[in-house]
């Protein structure tokens, strides 16, 4: 296993085992704006529990209900977020290839994506602030070796409490 | 909210409140037998520590490494499963349309799935014994109405210890 001991220790340098990570959190986009029905089929299929929610402060018309930046579900303890994904979004959450992807959060975004390209990811888009995808804040997307999108985020202000 | 004071509460009979779920996990369904190699990249670029590892028992040679069946990762607290998919498989995991599936520990699978069904999910398949995708259990798989894939679980004897 000394493959295994190299990447575990070995290959690591001082500053990129710096970077820690606070939580793993798959988001599943859904065609907009079917996010606020997935998250009431997930209550209803599985008990899920809203227990945050931050909406896309950008409406196409007045009359539109807001868009699901991202709704927090909790099930059994675990946590799930549901988006909606406009085709024509910017959002660093845009599908890549697949409609599930995973929220890692962090307190260094930059530090992260550095990492985790020097160990094989290819860095996509750039950091962006503000309209994070997971609760607003600063993102940045890595697509790993095997075809799976990683969001690296850190929180912004705090998410907007769920409106029940 | 009338709708979802309904989907929350109304629309549940006595039986199907009995569900009860115990985890969701995430599980990432890499082309094998790349699995292995996904978890060391897991390792290396976000400090993915493997707790458990079950393998298939199943060899098309006696030279071949053993496939992943699951190989359960930690990354800050938060649970990732990583399993090989072999595309003549019959294995629940095989992909539903995309490369990430939500693994729902559940003790009563059938109750589950009848409940998910009832709010709008379409089973898929039958219900196996003995080679679950997340652990060896009982694992049967629905898709919700949003493109996701569900596998609905309980797991069986433990995990076989990660192989250090």
């Amino acid at each position: 296993m000394a493959q295994q001991d190299a990447q575990n220790g070995g290959s690591e340098t001082a500053a990129s085992a710096a970077v820690s990570f606070l939580a793993v959190k798959p988001q599943l986009l859904v065609e907009a704006p079917k996010a606020n029905d997935a998250v009431l089929f997930y209550k209803a299929a599985f008990g899920a529990e809203e227990v945050a929610r931050s909406l896309n402060p950008k409406r196409k018309a007045e009359h539109e209900l807001p868009l699901i930046l991202s709704a927090e579900l909790k099930i059994a303890g675990s946590t799930i977020l549901v988006a909606d994904v406009v085709d024509d979004s910017a959002s660093p959450a845009k599908a890549g290839g697949n409609g599930v992807v995973l929220c890692l959060e962090t307190e260094d975004v930059e530090g992260a994506i550095a990492k985790a390209v020097s160990a094989g990811a290819a860095a996509e888009g750039e950091v962006v602030e503000g309209e994070g995808a997971c609760c607003a804040g600063r993102v940045g997307k890595v697509k790993d070796p095997y075809g799976f999108v990683w969001l690296i985020f850190t929180p912004g202000k705090k998410c907007a409490d769920v409106e029940a």
